[in-house]
């Protein structure tokens, strides 16, 4: 399934992404996509809902953050060889672990707000997990099982904010650095999260293409981490880090008013920022 | 007015504290402290209520964290030039912001659960500031117009975790590292933020003793400051840093199992937490 929520911000309403692309309006059968809709039995009743039976939803409303609810975004640093490259900063040993505000949450096609004071905004294309059941010292084996579904990610960064002091979070965590969406696709639909293809483009040039495989620690191993850190739950989203190719590995590559940025992840759709001054 | 949650763990009521000091049944007005409880027109709602006319809960319920609905928890770093020094790191020109999952947020007198694999678990006493009307680029002397009130926080540290990456979230967010209340004191009742007393005491023997009057930075500077980053929302957390006297400043003082730490802020009330293995 591909589940997405459409509207106003704040109003959004659930839907279900049927076999031609188009958005079908789930509000008469559930009131949102919440924590609950995302363990397994949530999942599950869902299935029960053939797409073409809801009503089509016409136009091309905006679309939200797919689901709510979010309390965790952790965010996991430099795991990708050739981007702890550019940064000029050792491949870890383990998971680097951050956190991201959920105030930074925003939907996928929403304006990026450059904040005041923000002079070196860049970008990061990622591959989020969602987690659908409660994962706590979870083994690596079992750590799938606790995975709601995927999604695309931009984790917005601002690079003088982020690095003003050791401490990363403050230049991660600015509205709008949260770009999630456009759909939360299950997990039964993606058959290998280590083989996805992503990439980013500004302004019509490419700047980022990876492969999920050269993460250097891979989902399974990310979600077994963090558990055994803070208690993963239903609704929490890790961004599992970006491949090279980003503003800070380039010179005067920082966004400015007026750039958009376009990014996805293979089979889970595409967003597309505008910059905002 | 200090108000309270009662009750086991995810069955909490919400509570008033009376004038001698007794815990009061609200539920019958009130279904739960929520963000919206937390706005003024919330808080003027629940004066109108006279604590005497509410059933005086009997016995010693349990008492949980004070509100519901934290989405930041935001952690200040060596914002007393004692803690700096005895961490020693210098002390910052600007404040540190990191930031704690809201999953370690517990009641303030939960036991303190060992992480798997820890072996620096340490203690920190903090006056809490929550967060009652949004705080967006809130200039310093419009800042304190924010908070809903104040309350007791033990930001709970592992070192080893927190050390181990120049992120410190990791070691900042387990389970249980997040000790709120026992009351939310609301802002009325604060003459001066700036002139708290602040103690804690490890099996008895003080270790931390000071006031907020040495923080570096002061509540309402850290409000603006962090609204500059990030929009603050009604229920979020901002802890204002730790004086010194915590272990890491120790020889062999990190906490074990069995251990009883008892902390406090002058008017806010006390906590206690028993570290388990």
């Amino acid at each position: 399934m591909k589940i997405c929520r459409f509207g106003e911000a704040g109003l959004e309403k659930p839907g279900l992404i049927d076999a031609e692309g188009a958005v079908r309006d789930l509000s008469g059968i559930l009131e949102d996509i919440t924590p609950g809709t995302l363990s397994a039995a949530g999942l599950a009743a869902l299935r029960q809902v053939d797409p073409a039976s809801l009503p089509v939803v016409v136009g091309s409303p905006r679309l939200g953050v797919p689901f709510t609810g979010t309390q965790k975004y952790v965010g996991i640093g430099l795991n990708y060889r050739d981007h702890a490259r550019e940064a000029g900063l050792a491949v870890p040993s383990e998971p680097i672990i951050f956190l991201k505000a959920p105030s930074a949450i925003c939907g996928p096609n929403d304006d990026t707000l450059m904040p005041v004071g923000g002079e070196k905004l860049d970008w990061e294309v990622e591959l989020g997990v969602v987690i659908g059941t409660t994962a706590r010292n979870v083994a690596e084996d079992d750590a799938l099982d606790h995975v709601a579904g995927y999604c695309v990610l931009n984790d917005v960064s601002e690079r003088a904010f982020q690095m003003q002091s050791a401490q990363w979070d403050k230049g991660k965590g600015c509205d709008t650095f949260g770009p999630t969406g456009p759909w939360l696709v299950t997990r039964d639909e993606v058959e290998d999260p280590q083989d996805l293809e992503l990439w980013l483009e500004v302004n019509g040039q490419r700047m980022q293409s990876s492969s999920t495989a050269q993460m250097i620690f891979g989902v399974a191993a990310l979600i077994s981490y963090a558990s055994r850190y803070m208690t993963l739950v239903p609704g929490d989203i890790i961004a599992t880090g970006t491949p090279s190719g980003v503003a800070l590995g380039r010179p005067d590559a920082w966004l400015k008013p007026g750039d958009i940025v376009r990014l996805g992840v293979a089979g889970l759709g595409e967003q597309c920022q505008r910059v905002i001054g």
